[in-house]
């Protein structure tokens, strides 16, 4: 594990996702794979943002599940890392994700925005809602269950 | 919609996963993408093989969850798209992905399985399972949801 | 499938609800089984309320996680029932539920409010939130995934 | 916490699920309620049988999803807890249930059989399939997430 990616266990949750969000520290490489930006953070509380392309299609010509479930977990998953303090971390244990619009390249800019529900000493849990930027039309809806833990040295 | 990704509406489901499997149509844009190969396909099953590295990885330092996700529902949609005759096709409505151990560079190679459970007229659901091809350990396991539909002429 | 319980065709999805809040309608068996009332129904959304009791407890001395999940289940698709006009029904296809916190006799009583999140022509989803009625704790939550369909005549 | 009820310390969770299947230990209230047998268990994996009545049905006139997620929720869990060696014990986290066909009286006989897939040091992971017990056909089936945790003195 790099320097580059590993979270620095002197920051609390929000220090580092507040890094990334305003360019101090580089964004992680799948928000660079995918074309995902971190753009606003706060307490309980993330949202990307990302534009689907035709590099995310699926073999029957729209944007692959996979582009909405992984923006989900993204915010979902800062969201939870949002409220945890300096040397305690994260691990994803459950990604749930409904898909209620098919998106295509005319879908045009997408928001995603997570939100925790219950962040307990053991477990959190948060939803996130995927918005077509332009109308505000749900795209898709998740959930996740995340394992609170503490941070190796 | 592109002809390039569009599905042949003359082909049956299976056919078509056939024919990006041994390369006669080209593999969709999400797998080149994400490094992912369609290796075997055949009635109610697909299997995808992928090699993460650290272009996968989430700011925390390992695998993002949506590499997970995305293979588990390639493998569980292609599933559902061999049962599917010619004019019939899918949308997925719901994806459940539980992860039970982290994925680095050093994980090496994965197949991820994909089996129908059940085909209905109008809906259709599978599992799939992801493993580390070089041990057989269990990484991801996910179940899915689609709508089963008539394709547009 | 006697009378008593199918739904009557003639009356929309809100109204054939309002008139088992009511008292018009008599409550469906799981309810009267289970101890849930639903208290409150307009367009989109359903609250019920119930009182754990030790009637409901598993092997390991809690509240079965059961008794979220079939709360949560009747919030959720009753949120969708209220949406469907006369002769259109659903089917449930799948519920996810996060338990968030331990239920037990002690617990009181519970509220359980589903709202719907998509309704479309074939599918629908709604997510239910529920607490604890003295404190407004957040216990559990979950989401669903509908297949809406023509009711036989 | 009552006696009756709570999960003896000095027993594996193999030892106390036996004790239940042979009726040694009386059968938790939850299963009395619903009509749920424990008929066989062994190490991950536990199987239940019930007989679904109009007692268990929704105001549409089948039996509510309640029923199959109940059931699915007692064997992913009981699958876990046969795990577990004296001592430890664990809490569900989440449930995720995928109901394929419509349950009514005339399905008769049940069965539902539950897997554990993953057990670490922390989390859990479950499947579980219920079917019709004439004909074998699927019913539902599900997937679960559970903490595992130290059983208090």
């Amino acid at each position: 594990m790099t320097e580059l990616t590993s979270r620095p266990t002197d920051l609390t949750g929000l220090e580092h996702l507040r890094a990334i969000a305003d360019g101090t520290l580089e964004a992680p490489p799948i928000a660079r794979l995918m074309g995902f930006d971190l753009v606003e953070v706060e307490e309980g509380r993330a949202l990307f943002a990302a534009t689907p392309t035709e590099a995310h299609y699926n073999p029957i010509g729209s944007v692959h599940g996979g582009f909405a479930a992984t923006l989900l977990d993204s915010a979902m998953g800062c969201a939870v890392q949002t409220t945890l303090p300096a040397g305690v971390g994260y691990t994803t244990l459950e990604i749930s994700a409904n898909l209620v619009r098919g998106i295509t390249a005319a879908t045009g800019r997408v928001l995603c925005e997570g939100r925790t529900l219950h962040v307990g000493r053991r477990a959190a849990t948060a939803e996130a809602r995927l918005t077509q930027a332009s109308t505000g039309k749900l795209l898709a809806h998740g959930t996740t269950t995340c394992l609170v833990t503490e941070l190796a040295g």
